[in-house]
């Protein structure tokens, strides 16, 4: 099967299991906890959850696809918390929770959401053992998401940030969840301790490249294809892996801090092409990735596990 | 042992513990989450947790008094993010979490604290399959408290909360950790079902009637004493259970809802006393306290079961 037939299918798994959970709210504010869940996204948590459980053990992401919504559940807590703290008004084309029910509501709606992550691992058809390290795996990772935050919050303040800190706000911010999505679908599947580690590494190792490549897609996408602001991060002077990479080449990026016209934005794109900032940055993730793919190499050869090594290059081929 | 020495002692042994899980954090948003959770606090629901799991097995807490901190840093993550959402400036005497950080920080302290509480579960001394109900009761505890808190804030705009609606809405807000508290105490300690049933009905009840509780010192207790704005609530118009008595009984209070000198409350506490409202309230309360303590009948007879039935009268007998 083609990932990206594997993943729309997923998706609308994910979807129609969304809806048998949650798609009768009862309180008002269960209706404010489901309004970003059930908005869309592209559902890659579940499905690598998905993967990996199926890599290990052939058919067993269906006794415990349940717990696979947890990480999907668990994501949309962060993006209810982020958005209050971003103040940003539209997420997935809707308005965001805090601007349709004020802050008050957002941070319960996202604290609602936080328990039923923990609810749905309990409820999987799995062993308890495995559920206990899932449990713990997720807590400890959430815990991870907030650092992760706060550190990209306290970045802002900053103007040398090292390629080290900057590598691991991505691996908290974005990695662990993707790590922890692929180790518990391991875990519930009932896979060995070696397996659990080589997917949580996996995903870390994905999900970091994802953000990077996402640093790369801000600059380098156009306003029409990629639907967000084109070089927003040059703009507000974001501490990325570009804006690292060129100061280590000793290029001044702050002239540039300004709004920028198109043929402008195209300029500066030449500009850091020409000094291989461009090219550098996209090695970076390119490692990632076959850093990630080294790892899930204790597989046995499946249908997942191809699957798994085109969703890694997939996380940063994507254009927009 | 006196019930006061016990808590006492009980106090110190959470502090300490707290001090050797979250003494030395390493980050700045360590420091942040901490902030509250050492800001002192009567670690009421440890000591239930802790006088459930002995009551039912003796000794049993010393194995998985790590769970029982789940509860204390459970009540803490709450109290931050309500204190964001009420816009108060201080809590145990200290500026709370907001004030000191900023909301966004804030936001992510309470749901470190949220993950914490989780992880502290999975690490009791005790059999995966009590530590898996353990986490999926304290999940839907959560939910519940979220759901307490978005109807207590949704009273703001009522006129005519009904006396079933206020005692399910303090139940939730109040009395489910409380529940929780003494049924993860016996659930870990390797409790029976029915013991876990009984203990969580005696803590939602006693947590419910410590809110109503909370109600008449509002208006009772000078401002000397409790170290708050004596009246408050009826100066705000909020609907709690002598609100709704008085408004049963065909007392409007609506000229009331103003700032009042020590003789009007002087005056609004005697009329209402003649009236029968703080009589009633108080009766509901004993009842509560009354209906909680038939509930633990089942326990055998033990230090811990009188220490429970002391500590359920504690609650409505504080007078600050």
């Amino acid at each position: 099967m083609e990932l990206e037939t594997y993943l729309k299918k997923t998706a609308e798994e994910v979807n129609s299991l969304l809806d048998d959970c949650y798609g009768n709210p009862k309180t008002p504010l269960s209706t404010a906890a489901n309004h970003l869940l059930f908005a869309g996204g592209k559902r890659l948590r579940p499905a690598l959850f998905k993967l990996a459980a199926d890599a290990v053990r052939p058919g067993s992401s269906k006794m415990i696809m349940q717990a696979g919504l947890s990480l999907e559940v668990t994501h949309n807590f962060t993006l209810i918390h982020d958005d209050i703290m971003d103040k940003d008004e539209y997420r997935r084309g809707q308005k965001t929770v805090h601007t349709l029910w004020g802050e008050p509501v957002a941070i319960l709606a996202g604290d609602v959401l936080y328990a039923r992550a923990f609810s749905l691992i309990c409820e999987a058809e799995s062993s308890e053992p495995e559920k206990v390290k899932a449990v713990a795996l997720l807590a400890k990772t959430c815990e991870q998401i907030c650092e992760g935050q706060q550190q990209d919050m306290s970045f802002e303040d900053l103007k040398d940030v090292s390629r080290h800190e900057y590598l691991e706000m991505v691996t908290k911010k974005t990695g662990v969840l993707y790590g922890a999505a692929a180790a518990i679908g391991v875990l519930l599947a009932g896979g060995s301790d070696a397996q659990v580690d080589a997917l949580y590494n996996y995903g870390c190792k994905i999900g970091a490249a994802f953000q990077i490549q996402d640093d790369i897609i801000d600059l380098l996408a156009s306003s029409e294809k990629s639907g967000k602001d084109q070089a927003s991060d040059i703009r507000e002077g974001k501490q990325t892996l570009i804006a690292i990479t060129a100061r280590e080449k000793g290029i001044d990026l702050k002239p540039w801090r300004r709004h920028l016209n198109k043929d402008e934005i195209s300029s500066l794109i030449s500009m850091l092409t020409d000094k291989g900032v461009i090219d550098a940055v996209q090695n970076e993730a390119e490692q990632m990735i076959t850093s990630a793919i080294d790892e899930i190499s204790i597989l046995q050869d499946t249908v997942e596990k191809h699957l798994l090594c085109e969703l890694a290059w997939f996380f940063i081929r994507r254009d927009y």
